[in-house]
């Protein structure tokens, strides 16, 4: 059992007509995680404009396996999603491409599937479509809802890794400032505002209150706090005039 | 107040170097219901391959703004997400493409917002980035994080469309089975199952529980319980034997 489902999941691309689609859909698979392409009787490939436009996802061009038909790429398959952008007389309902990800990656743990598109011009047969466990559509603007391939590729790839991985960003771990920090700058905030009679000794507390609610949203952290009393202090005591 | 908040939504290109990724930004957009295109400083534009790669966008490039900075573009937006695909110094926390979107569309039903998009070498300047409120990326792998142009329009463009429509796929209204319908395809099944031997009269019930589970899942409408108990009916005396 692979532990990355991505790994899992063959993207099959029949009779694509322009290599350079074969390229852009290497990259998108690539920048996602995928890497396991099938192409099914594709008009020109390899190719140097293919190549092209894979830029650094060249490797998945060079591990692509060519086939004859659809049935020996989905070889292996448990699970095979027909993406399509038409609605079809064939009696299955179609699923978005979001529902299609997460049924793919679930069984994508543990066995092969596949995401299957069609050429450029006439996208799946009939008969391709039957080959497939599922029929799903990408929810597009009912009059303009044709997608270059290697877009779609693209959409399909995301919400695969979206639902493979926590599908967090990178972000460099903040240290967030502690409670004792934040009170101490408030305290000395409110100390300087009365002092300064921005603030009445009276009744502080509703603008205070304003003012917390305006840095909480902020999340500060610990520099931060540094910095806005370092501010705090320097309006009241200029340095320069020492 | 405008119905659509994606009408509210600028795709916003700085810098663009090839006119074609221009014009597959076009493409992507309209397909996902986005039309407002700010093109700061491009590099070639309007141009034959932007057209081409339009396909039935060029629409989106004949209304689009070419602006000299990125402030014109932003003019009257309230809401800017900084699209990027690197980790930054600024101490400004990058959101995920789907958390950016969900923002955007929320501010985009009642005012201006962009998606900010840098050129394909640098991506955004810090200067750039700084006009923005949010810092946003789509979740990437991390040896390969670099989408092409359009793929990342693509994608933050889907994002919004389906956090603006309810995101449904056009299925045709299907007339789902009657629960009398059902329990009368049960009864006949099993009548006949036990009188041709294939379940005991005894123990029954396990056998059927499996076959109700096994139709439960594919939802059966009306027509296909018609077409069952039809098969049923024929397998057991055969209209060519008549």
């Amino acid at each position: 059992m692979p532990l990355d489902p991505l790994k899992n999941i063959r993207v099959i691309l029949c009779e694509t007509q322009h290599p350079g689609n074969i390229g852009s859909a290497a990259r998108a698979m690539k920048t996602m995680g995928l890497s396991e392409l099938y192409l099914v009787k594709p008009h020109l490939f390899p190719d140097k404009q293919a190549d092209w436009m894979a830029t650094n996802a060249v490797d998945v061009l060079r591990n692509a396996r060519v086939c004859a038909d659809l049935d020996t790429a989905l070889s292996g398959v448990v699970l095979a999603a027909a993406c399509t952008a038409r609605s079809r007389d064939i009696a299955v309902p179609a699923v978005s491409a979001r529902e299609a990800a997460a049924q793919l990656v679930a069984a994508a743990r543990t066995q092969p599937v596949a995401l299957v598109f069609g050429n450029e011009v006439s996208g799946l047969s009939t008969e391709q479509v039957k080959r497939c466990q599922m029929v799903t559509m990408i929810p597009a603007d009912a009059s303009h809802n044709s997608l270059n391939l290697a877009a779609a590729v693209q959409v399909y790839a995301y919400e695969c890794r979206m639902h493979a991985t926590d599908a967090t960003v990178p972000n460099k771990a903040r240290e967030l400032a502690s409670h004792e920090a934040l009170e101490g700058f408030y305290e000395h905030l409110e100390q300087e505002l009365i002092a300064t009679g921005f603030l009445s000794t009276k009744v502080p507390q509703r603008l205070m209150q304003r003012l917390r609610r305006l840095f909480s949203r902020t999340q500060l952290d610990a520099e931060e706090v540094r910095i806005l009393r370092g501010i705090v202090r320097t309006l009241r005591e200029p340095k320069n005039r020492n």
